[in-house]
């Protein structure tokens, strides 16, 4: 078996332009959360029970950025949440500009917590600063234990990691200390939390952790 | 709820390359598969179970197209196949130019069928023509009955689509028939396999279409 590099440079220029949206997002007292996963790792699910749990402290905004389709808007806007769809018409990530688009139209500046549910993929919103204050990251379990291998980059640009679907682990073969052990390797300041958004197990210790940052952002 | 759209335009000038390369495929009888899915639907799971069923009876060969890791190609290449495993080196997915460096390094004039595991992401593959004979993608059961909805180039791009994990329906809420039919209404004329690599429930079908492929391909 051969190793073979494929090198190619990604350019991603739009760092100072995400640290000019994050400056005033902190002036505004909005804490941006930029959640990204695969697709179906299960972030609609996870941010309806987090909103179901705490929403009715916050002002809370949502964006959810898709390729296509209004499903998820749908679901979360029922739960008298401001939501806005950004459709990124084949684009596999979000930017920046994008993000700024999206949140001008959501009006932000009165908002508490905005929620940006990126678009699903492992890899490319990695490279993407959006100025969110927070980036988290879902990983979960029928995904495998090895995926902190494989797309390690976005392991390294997250400041939390949630490992769902935990009730799960009944029929697939997951071991979370090897799992965490890989995450902490490539970034060991990750904060990881393991739930299950569908009965509710764990959902405490991230929602603690999420007032705290929303309490104390731009204070 | 609003909806906005954020127009841009994906480049893709690879499609006379991918031409190029699929006219040489045939002319040495060679059949490349490209295997596209997210992160941990269970390509590898799939490639492994299918060489052990059938793999006796061709020449095959493998490229593993990863960010990081050789963890794939090290399984795979236990089974006793060539095996290549290309870094893409940040890069999301697989383009003509890329598959041609590994097929040469691998050598595939002597190979009667070749699988190109692409990068996990269910999006940019979709974009860029690997110069492969048939496309086939995998959307395993815990991801959801949602995703032709949110992914449709994918499902459009494929000849195949195999609903993997089919064993975890017991836990996940996935209703095959409503799947199907969004995956149709995308793509007529796709073939749709249920299949469980681990218990090698359907997998049977699959592979009567896969040998009859290559049976058919370059003669």
């Amino acid at each position: 078996m051969k190793i073979i590099e494929l090198k190619e440079t990604i350019t991603a220029s739009n760092d100072r332009d995400a640290q000019e949206l994050r400056e005033e997002l902190l002036r505004s007292g909005t804490l941006l959360i930029n959640l990204m996963a695969s697709p179906g790792a299960g972030k609609t699910t996870l941010l309806d029970r987090t909103i179901r749990d705490i929403g009715s402290r916050y002002k809370i905004g949502i964006i959810e950025a898709d390729i296509d389709s209004d499903v998820d808007a749908r679901a979360l806007s029922a739960l008298g949440v401001s939501a806005v769809q950004a459709h990124t018409d084949g684009m596999c990530h979000m930017d920046a500009g994008m993000t700024r688009t999206a949140l001008e139209e959501l009006t932000y500046d009165d908002k508490d917590l905005i929620f940006l549910e990126n678009v699903g993929n492992l890899i490319c919103p990695a490279e993407f600063d959006t100025g969110a204050g927070r980036n988290v990251m879902i990983l979960s379990v029928p995904e495998g234990d090895d995926k902190p291998l494989k797309y390690p980059l976005m392991f390294t640009k997250s400041d939390v990691l949630l490992i769902t679907k935990t009730d799960a682990v009944s029929i697939f073969d997951f071991d979370f200390d090897k799992c965490e052990e890989r995450v902490r390797k490539l970034n060991p300041d990750i904060l990881i939390f393991r739930v299950c958004a569908k009965n509710g197990k764990g959902m405490d210790a991230w929602e603690e952790w999420l007032e705290e940052q929303a309490g104390s952002w731009g204070k």
